[in-house]
């Protein structure tokens, strides 16, 4: 028993991190969908010191000594996997001081807080000095997590999200894309330029909400399970066993909250199938960013933009909004291919712009090329570059859009990029498998295909790692030729 | 500066221990308002973490130590109350093994989680043996807590919700009102007798929903600090600056949703009116439960249904409601005094009896002289003596209506009827300060009420012990015979 008794502990001590990061997760639900702003300072100060609480907890020293001689004891090859997470999370932990830890979760929190408002008064000049705080702290995390990984910062604020991934890699990857993609834009855009444009139909919040829920029931969402709610940022929140998706709703535009609704749904899906056997363990635990990723977008841009899955789409749309839109009609609209400003609004095709843009923006903020200071006259030029637009003085669809920066979650935007490439990879692989998305689901077998995902990559966890997820799924590793290939297919 | 360091570091220790209370009071929020059944277990087994990480915190060596000595420091009088309530929270947690408080936090988180069902399918069977688990942990708390105080065990459990109370001072208070209440009860309802009986207007969701936000405003709740929810149980949560009342709907009876949310609007108030210099720390808590709920009964029965507020609500319930509801009727339904199995609907006449019969049966499980099993036919026994009314076989509206057993508070009841005294009592002191509570709000003066409140209640937190608060306030120390005096000028 005695062989047995360090990675017993290991699990003792994670169980109770785990515990408290369900309080995590429920903060950081109910910040972003309940709290009355009064209750914004007592949360911040709560959420720091749960964070602290949360970091002392993973670099107590018995953990690291248990964790020296775990390796020494006879364990599964699942048992070795959870082991190999628990010291991939101890020595992050242990790479930043608690102070670090705690001062960032309350300097974001206050940051977050501000930025909604700020955000809807494009108030960059309020705005400015509260960023230049947090990136000043997220310079200062990378600085220590590089070092103790001997990485480079901003890679080390890659592998936060997705382990394994470096700027070369991501150079590589969008490199290629740079070359193919801007003539991929245009030839659509020409193509698409015949169709007819019309209006969307109004559809107030209620209509909105019930065609919402039934679509997520269609998908196989479980509402014992989980529940939908209204954020001005749509996210997928919670824990597995009660998965808090988000959305938010514009009586103008039901496809917006439709659309992020059936993108959280991908996220909860991949949550409410991890394995039940491993919860609480980290190899429980969903397998990294990108790969969330290409569940949400698989769900988004693969089933639900598809031809497949578009007659039950109209009919719930048709039947809950009381309208008459036509297969072709909502066709059109799903796979419009319109250059904006706004990266969640953005369709498939130009949306590796948004993130390329944040990318070299994040790039040359922690790597000190930029500052703070320059970020509008260079989202500016980089919109016009790669999308042809302006967005000069319009800092709320510009540079202060997005959540990511006030929260500080910097070297999360590639995650998006990777996800939509994966779920491409997946995709192609199951049809392969079993037959193509649109195949099945016009057979009436869209279990089939939630079921291929549910044990290729649900059931998995975090029992292996991403590339070894991926050639277990497709046989290979990374290859973006398949999102290049899907959206030809698609598109031209 | 070393005479000061002892109190420093306990208010330091003090406010870590506030931060997790924060996250207790957002966990059993949404546990009730928000959380899909299959989050039980999981946020089951995270309270209970939480609940034993609290208790280390309080219990921790350098908190006694620093305890024992900050008593020899020089401190102010509202510092020295401070830390006369840190050390009740010491010594409260102290006594308790850590063990007996995560295993209580587990087994209630379940218990309730089962009776919500169970009450709804009238399952006594179902729940028997879970209440019998419960009480048998609460004897074992009583028990424990009773050696450490020197106290009997259910004057221990009373304690922990109004300290300094015993089952002397209730059994002397509750053998008066025996006395004189049962002929009250008889007088009024031969009074009341001549009154017509019309049927409440119907009502959707929506409507009430307005009209209860609508009279929250005028009762002063500040909605940037607080909201309102539906749960199964009304109940007032969250923390200052962030709190959090609750509701429930019935379409044929708007006055339940109306007149708990006013009730919980009161105790919302005292929170959101606590001391802001002394938030996050003991002394900055609201009194005791007693005092609690003096200010939800002083808003529920001494305002509410008094003649001062009637056209206020007259005017709101017709607007919202689309009816028109004539000023007696609305008064005969807030003051019709009716025998019924509901504690929660029970008028304030009859109100008492509920709580004798619970306090009864509270002193009969913690002695040993009652069991679980023997409940049914005590309660039926008592509610045909005390009310005339038979509960056999409803047991959903007999002894399995009140969530407090299930979640194991035992000691709780008796605080609604020193709550119902304690509010007749400010009352009348009020009304020789500065006027009747009638008079002030026909004259347009409620905010003049409720300042009232904030004065001599609701700010002083808990820098006063409740004898001091009450004298203060009122110049005398608990005295019963205000509380018949406001029911017999109210009902006679
Ligand atoms: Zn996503
Ligand atoms: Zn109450």
């Amino acid at each position: 028993m005695t062989s047995r008794s360090h990675y017993h502990a290991l699990c003792q001590q994670f169980k109770t991190i785990y515990h408290f990061e369900h309080l995590q997760a429920l903060g950081d639900w109910d910040q972003a969908t309940m709290m009355p702003a009064g209750g914004s300072q007592a949360r911040g100060e709560a959420m720091a010191q749960l964070a602290l609480h949360i970091h002392a907890l993973k670099t107590a020293p018995s953990l690291a000594e248990h964790l020296a001689h775990a390796a020494d004891e006879p364990l599964s090859a699942a048992q070795q996997a959870n082991l190999r997470e628990m010291r991939y999370q101890q020595r992050q932990a242990t790479a930043l001081p608690g102070k670090l830890v705690q001062a960032k979760t309350q300097l974001t929190y206050a940051c977050e807080h501000a930025w909604r408002a700020q955000r809807q008064q494009n108030d960059w000049q309020g705005f400015k000095p509260n960023l230049e705080a947090v990136i000043a702290l997220v310079r200062e995390e990378a600085q220590i997590l590089g070092e103790a990984q001997q990485l480079a910062p901003y890679d080390a604020l890659l592998n936060k999200f997705e382990p394994g991934t470096t700027m070369a890699q991501i150079d590589r990857v969008f490199g290629d894309l740079k070359i193919w993609l801007p003539s991929l834009i245009q030839q659509v855009q020409a193509k698409q330029q015949a169709w007819p444009t019309k209006a969307l139909p109004h559809a107030t919040i209620a209509q909105q909400k019930a065609l919402n829920l039934d679509v997520m029931t269609l998908l196989g969402f479980d509402f014992k399970q989980g529940r939908l709610d209204t954020s001005s940022h749509p996210f997928s929140g919670g824990v597995p066993g009660d998965v808090r998706i988000t959305t938010r709703y514009d009586e103008h535009d039901f496809l917006t909250a439709l659309f992020s609704t059936i993108h959280e749904t991908g996220h909860a899906r991949y949550e409410q199938g991890l394995p039940l056997e491993w919860r609480g363990q980290p190899a429980g635990n969903a397998r990294s960013m990108a790969i969330h990723e290409s569940q949400s977008l698989f769900f988004e841009m693969q089933m639900a933009r598809g031809t497949g899955i578009l007659p039950l789409l109209q009919q719930r749309i048709n039947h809950h909004l009381g309208c008459q839109i036509s297969e072709l009609e909502l066709q059109h609209w799903l796979t419009r291919v319109s250059p904006g400003r706004i990266r969640v609004d953005a369709d498939e095709v130009t949306y590796p712009c948004h993130i390329m843009l944040r990318y070299e923006v994040e790039k040359g903020l922690i790597e000190g090329r930029l500052t703070v200071a320059d970020l509008p006259e260079f989202w500016d030029a980089a919109m016009q570059s790669l999308l042809g637009l302006s967005t000069q003085g319009d800092y709320r669809n510009g540079c202060m859009q997005d959540i990511h920066w006030p929260v500080g979650e910097l070297g999360y935007f590639p995650s998006y990029s990777l996800g939509a490439m994966y779920a491409a990879q997946f995709s192609a692989s199951m049809q392969n498998q079993i037959g193509s998305i649109d195949a099945l689901i016009a057979a009436g077998e869209l279990t089939l295909v939630t079921q291929w995902l549910q044990d290729n990559i649900w059931s998995k966890g975090a029992l292996l790692t991403t590339d070894e997820l991926v050639i277990a799924a497709t046989g290979e590793t990374l290859n973006p030729a398949h999102f290049k290939q899907h959206l030809m297919t698609r598109y031209l």
